[in-house]
């Protein structure tokens, strides 16, 4: 079976590491020659080219590992083998998948992924199988999809070292992760925002600071995309936060000792069963 | 020179194992008999007392490493060495400082401090000199102290591994930390109460929601403490971070690329600096 990943970043990178071993025959696609010698050097494809279209009309399977409007134009300008599954790693699925369906050949199996991994660094140095132990992955199942080829693809991902595999709709999937992925980013950047910088904050900080202000370095261009195109479910999780936030302040401004122990005990459970 | 560490949790037990091998005379009081023994097999301690009354008399140094009340407690149940030099770690200052020197006896020197340094667990087992590397210390002073003894504590805590010490006033600190480290844990409170666990949550994450969480799962008793005395700068931190989360939502809202282009930027550009 050929497979062939496009984009040798952090995703892209993993996937080609931990796909070594497993008895595919791996081909990489990237616009960085360097990137293509390191993992055909280190065994991980089988070959690299700049140029893919050759390689990708021959693939079984096709990971495009791009930002979101990377995707569309590489779809757009490349033709899939017939028969053959098709998949990104996009943060959004509603309307992406929409576009993406409306442009691929018609005989071909488009499954939209998501694997919930990543690095703050950027490049195929940063990518390692670690990249994806114990992290969590989504298949995205459209009206379309056969029902065999959504299992092979859990199947297939389940080899990768995920914790977890979990088949959702493309609107189930943005609900959630406007919540778990979308909403944190917009509080981590608004922290950071928030300092008025009276004192130098950097010698102030405990681990809580910076594992909250982590994410506030953040990929302008990608997250502006991201938000934009799921706007209703973000600004529906950013309401209930607010909600809660406002609840704790009330709490705080009144001395209520009772609720505020009570939220506390809320999120300590909530927490602790997180990953149970 | 005689030092009691009271208290041998992660801080308490963190400063044993810290001291060790600096050529300090080091006890520990601790009510639990355990905890002790062991503190002084692996000689951190010469000995451990479970009531520390004669060796806090004849000690140059106390360190008080117990919750804010319990601080107070033990402070008002003590008779100190003359000239003896007593602190604590209690993370909130005014409220807390006002009540300790009304208590303390006179011809002591209470030098109040902050180690910005923790575990999520409890206990000596997860004591260790690795949680001060790398964490920032901050000295405070008050009216009363002499500048040779604030010299002194911040010359004797720049040996136990700290990256930074820094001299605060309690204003100045209860200020600086219901930012960096108070905002947090009502932002990581409200982020997990926030959740309509419509979906298996668990299933559907990343680093991002785990990193902004983790300090959901909160001491209670503490937190309400904490966070009542110094509930005046708190709400202020509150109210900036609720302004510029607004703010991001209106950009969200009215898709105004421009200004949520220039938050990330600037979000990013501080996470940047914050610790170079």
């Amino acid at each position: 079976m050929k497979i062939t990943v496009v984009g040798l970043g952090v995703i892209g990178g993993s996937f080609v590491k931990a796909l070594k071993g497993l008895g595919y025959e791996v081909y990489g696609v990237d616009c960085d020659l360097k990137t293509l010698e390191m993992a055909k050097e280190e065994g991980c494809i089988l070959e690299g080219y700049q140029d893919g279209h050759d390689m990708i009309a021959q693939s079984d399977l096709t990971i495009i590992c791009l930002y979101p409007s990377k995707v569309l134009d590489f779809i757009a300008t490349h033709h899939f083998k017939k028969g053959s599954i098709v998949t990104d790693v996009v943060g959004i699925k509603s309307y992406f998948l929409q576009q993406a369906l409306s442009m691929i050949d018609k005989d071909v199996e488009y499954i939209s992924g998501h694997p919930m991994a990543g690095r703050e660094k950027k490049g195929y140095l940063y990518a390692s199988k670690e990249v994806f132990a114990k992290a969590n992955y989504i298949v995205i199942q459209h009206q379309h999809n056969h029902q065999e080829k959504i299992e092979w693809m859990c199947q297939f991902v389940g080899q990768l070292g995920f914790k977890s595999v979990k088949i959702m709709s493309p609107y189930d999937h943005d609900e959630i992760i406007s919540f778990t992925s979308q909403l944190p980013h917009t509080l981590a950047v608004a922290l950071m925002n928030s300092d008025d910088e009276k004192y130098e904050t950097g010698k102030y900080i405990g681990d809580s600071f910076r594992d909250l202000t982590r994410i506030a370095n953040i990929n302008a261009d990608l997250w502006t995309e991201l938000f934009f195109h799921n706007k209703d479910y973000l600004l529906a999780s950013m309401d209930r936060f607010e909600k809660e936030f406002d609840q704790l302040k009330q709490a705080i401004m009144n001395e209520d000792e009772k609720t505020l122990k009570e939220k506390f005990l809320q999120s300590s459970k909530r927490r602790e069963k997180l990953e149970s």
